[in-house]
């Protein structure tokens, strides 16, 4: 696109907007070719949100043993047959389950143990009658009104989990309940990918630290700012986060420092063509880099370059807040996410959503457009309004709950239909 | 429940499962009565998913003066009337404006100046025509091929903020582009609330820590590990987590510690309607303590305390861990939010998912139903499809994606409705 001359298009002709430019699935693609991280071991109360690395096999049955799922008796469910509360079925006492303890005494036909919820079923039970349908008499007989099955209100041994069953598979990211699982099995220690060390990097000469009052002609750097958090939202640590000026052995300097210490580097500036083939020969500056990809059919984000340099990705993104953003959104969270182990999808399941676009939306045949929306219900779904202002606007993305994609080759999106909305 | 004997149930007489306990919507309305935490100020870079306390006004306008936001030239728009490509707009190129500048001169009619995206505009210019539509020549004029109307390609002075303008509301949780803006207006430390600590304790004599070998008749403490993780995806946050045994004294002294300590008390523990009581017992021996909720029309989760002890909240959740799990996700952690400034909901927004149900689940009326399911695609939706497995298991939970309620009147969902599923 650059012309001998330095201009920014070839003489006397227009250029078409889009030309040479990579389609989101070749991003991913791209992306995917990279390796996730390694793996570590982390504590058990570190393990949260982590993302398990290999398949968890249960080392144990759960229950060990046959487990009471309700108050009330323990029984052999065949005494029980039959029972109703005109002919209540009579059964002897004779005793109590504690909790924490194993239960010394067997239940023969005929006989009945009191247990709490949780309690380890006595040898010969096979069946819990509910409190409810147990009525105890004074002389320590106990009526019951209506029969059970064998198992029932019963946790058999290794109902829940069988030794030696996969319980996680690898690549599944741990929810509380996963946590609480693991501990169950006295599972202490997990093996998870690392989590992504990112490096970012604003670039350009009018940007300044958002301490500073920028001097007319300066901007703050918001790209710095919004792109740590976005790398802490997608479960990444960020380390350092620099202001770089738009020369050469600068850039080059931050990019060698910041290799050597991360996994990733995101560079953001270069919304202009001038700026984006400053990064260009920075990277082409490192031996055995390569560029992946030179800018993307989307909108926002055209601007955006991805390369390997010394085995690492390396994010350009636009300068632009807007751009460098949704470009963020779209591509660098779920790859912070695929290097931790998780598959490279655009988002998590969690974070779409269905929803009735409430007017059309037009758009450039030739790119994928992502279009800012926010979110109402409306009966027992979603409606999706489009954000009203300039592309450009940063408060555009502060108003919106989400995005929805007009595909590459769609002229747009009527009102009425349904799209995907993607939270951010 | 508990007649002077001792028994679980009153003698002779079968009592209703849910007798005088509370529906869902009694457990919010009481869980609204307790006061949100006090605000506290936090640095930007430590904003990321914080709760804003007030309502952030700008100190400022964005762009604090008109701004490019595509690459190409500055005119004036009226210049650029009736262009084609067979009869161009001819003008004179007088200057580039450079980024982190303000430009030193005016454009009048018949000029322009090259402007990168992010450059401010001139004095005189109102509109930027992008670098396709403009072919620059070698004398240093400027054919243009397409009109730009005033304002086109810029961002005006205020359009973005406009200072004094409302920003972010109260209660809004701050996403990356929320942190990216507030660094765009200089504000380096805002206002939130204190995210809550939470003590975590689990009760029974049958507990013991993970990291030991349960004796026949005990458990490990699946508890204390799956709600400290729950407590902190939440976003709160826990101080010590420790087992208790069923021992009035210990717990009572046990609970006066964490009081003393935290803002939120979460014990577990109790399946049994003797261990309820147990705590119900030592929440009673704090003078001035008051039981707000003794029970709730959920299952699982039914035998769930929970009461106001030195004007804190306690939790009093069910020892069974599926129960535990369940009532945290469903009362816990919308409380735990609410506390740090959100609206008091079930689940925020972007964990609901609409699902149609794949076959047929039948409920007990009178209480709500949690049931587990698990999410698949299908054509442009979800399939729900609940979980196989007695209700006691928690591999449930870990399999589950989410659960869908069954309300306390119905008797059950159809195959083929659509379910709110909540994920978790």
């Amino acid at each position: 696109m650059r012309n001998p001359e330095g201009g920014w298009i070839s003489r006397g002709k227009v250029v078409p907007e889009f030309f040479k430019v990579a389609s989101s699935e070749t991003v991913f693609e791209v992306l995917s070719s990279f390796h996730r991280l390694e793996a570590e071991r982390v504590k058990l109360d570190e393990a949260l949100h982590r993302v398990a690395a290999d398949e968890i096999v249960s080392p144990e049955d759960l229950p060990p043993r046959a487990r009471a799922t309700m108050d009330g008796y323990a029984v052999q469910a065949s005494d029980t047959f039959g029972a109703s509360g005109s002919i209540p079925a009579v059964l002897q006492v004779t005793g109590r389950v504690a909790m924490g303890a194993l239960p010394a005494f067997p239940i023969a036909a005929g006989q009945a143990a009191q247990i709490p919820t949780g309690g380890f079923l006595p040898d010969g039970a096979d069946a819990v009658v509910m409190a409810e349908y147990a009525n105890k008499l004074n002389d320590g007989t106990l009526e019951i009104v209506r029969p059970v099955t064998p198992g029932e209100n019963v946790l058999s041994r290794s109902e829940d989990v069988t030794r030696g069953r996969p319980l996680i598979p690898p690549g599944k990211r741990l929810r509380p309940q996963d946590v609480g699982m693991l501990a169950g099995l006295g599972i202490l220690e997990i093996s998870t990918r690392k989590k992504p060390i990112v490096a970012v990097i604003s670039t350009g000469d009018e940007i300044v630290p958002a301490s500073e009052s920028p001097l007319p002609g300066q901007i703050r750097d918001i790209n710095g700012h919004a792109l740590r958090a976005l790398v802490e939202s997608a479960g990444a640590k960020v380390l350092g986060c620099e202001i770089v000026s738009d020369e050469p052995t600068l850039l080059t300097a931050a990019l060698k420092r910041a290799l050597s210490q991360t996994d990733v580097v995101v560079l953001s500036g270069g919304s202009s063509v001038g700026q984006c083939d400053h990064i260009v020969e920075v990277v082409n500056g490192f031996s055995g880099s390569e560029i992946l990809v030179h800018g993307v059919a989307i909108s926002p984000g055209k601007p955006t370059l991805l390369a390997r340099v010394n085995g690492k990705p390396v994010f350009g993104l636009p300068g632009h807040p807007v751009s460098a953003l949704v470009v963020a959104q779209v591509f660098l969270a779920p790859f912070l996410r695929y290097l931790e182990g998780e598959a490279l999808d655009r988002e998590p399941v969690g974070r779409q959503k269905q929803a009735v676009l409430a007017s059309s939306v037009h758009s450039a045949q030739g790119r994928e457009e992502y279009v800012r929306v926010t979110l109402e219900t409306q009966g027992h779904g979603w409606l999706a309004k489009p954000v009203f202002g300039k592309s450009g606007m940063l408060s555009s993305l502060v108003r919106a709950d989400g995005f929805f994609i007009i595909p590459v080759h769609a002229e747009g999106v009527a009102g009425g239909e349904v799209v995907t909305v993607y939270l951010f």
